[in-house]
């Protein structure tokens, strides 16, 4: 690491619990310069998703109620990896609950930050090819999720239209799929 | 929205202030069945970034340490939108504080929720093409910053080795360049 970049952590501090996310402040010396600064950290478990499809190629998509954005969300499934667990085995157990597909030939498409600034964790994304339909959806205490059948063509339709914003399950399809034409234009929102 | 989906929110309390996100829980019961929950929810203004090119195609890289991730990330420039901003004032205004560069022509790339299930805020992605350095560095009092000019293949060998996995920044990049061959396979980490 650059050492012109480097902050060198003076002290931590535990700050409140918040359930999903552990807040911690941390004191960080400046790289070259005389001067410390309070910075967040919110710790978490890493996250995953996955990019599920059928034989026929369709994307197994889950569409939910979201806390944070206070609406309705179109996503890949996915969720938490809990104690125990491999990132792998997290994205099929979640598969499996959230929508009752499972099986496939899976692979890892890489990791991704989901904020680094703040953020701690990862998002590691999964593709399963050939899954099929097995079991119920077995759902959580604050689940209420309805699961559709994609073509690439209506997940482009999705994020153009924008009911499929949400940048974790896109950075998983655009590894799997050709998700628009170069360079993307956002067709609703100009430049404002 | 679908009926079956939407949770009504029964209730809102401050959590506590962590400088730039607010807490939020709210409660909210289940569309369906008899039961009520708490919720977080981390509110902030929105969030920005640029993909930035000179003439030559070569895309304003930042690296940075990060206080989420404990490491130095590669990104493309962004930041908080400030008061009174709209996002593209912000995002010219931080891609000039911290690179130097500006000037350009200017679009939207369209905007995405870094995470739903907790965050209510959007990160705006934006275009630039032809930007200049016109000026020096002019830096928080939080930043230590390198400026680096990634070439399009040097922006993908940055993604195969892990130096840049920030899924805002390649979120934004990946709307402007085809960044990976399909369907991207994770050449480090095999699935465990």
């Amino acid at each position: 690491m650059d050492n012109q970049l480097e902050w060198q952590k003076v002290r931590s501090e535990r700050g409140p619990d918040l359930g999903i996310l552990n807040v911690r402040f941390d004191w960080l010396k400046h790289p070259t310069e005389d001067r410390t600064l309070k910075r967040l950290v919110l710790e978490s478990v890493d996250w995953i998703n996955v990019v599920a499809l059928t034989e026929d190629g369709r994307s197994v998509m889950v569409e939910q109620y979201r806390f944070g954005s206070g609406s309705c969300t179109l996503e890949t499934p996915g969720g938490m990896v809990d104690a125990g667990e491999t990132p792998l085995q997290a994205a099929q157990r979640e598969l499996k609950e959230e929508t009752g597909y499972s099986g496939g030939r899976w692979e890892s498409l890489g990791a991704v930050q989901p904020n680094p600034a703040i953020h701690s964790h990862l998002c590691h994304h999964f593709l399963a090819e050939g899954v099929t339909k097995n079991d119920s959806q077995d759902l959580g205490q604050g689940e209420a999720i309805a699961v559709h059948l994609y073509t690439i063509d209506q997940v482009r339709s999705a994020i153009v239209d924008g009911s499929l914003r949400h940048v974790l399950a896109i950075s998983a399809l655009s590894r799997v799929f050709d998700l628009w034409t170069l360079p993307f234009v956002e067709t609703k929102t100009p430049a404002d």
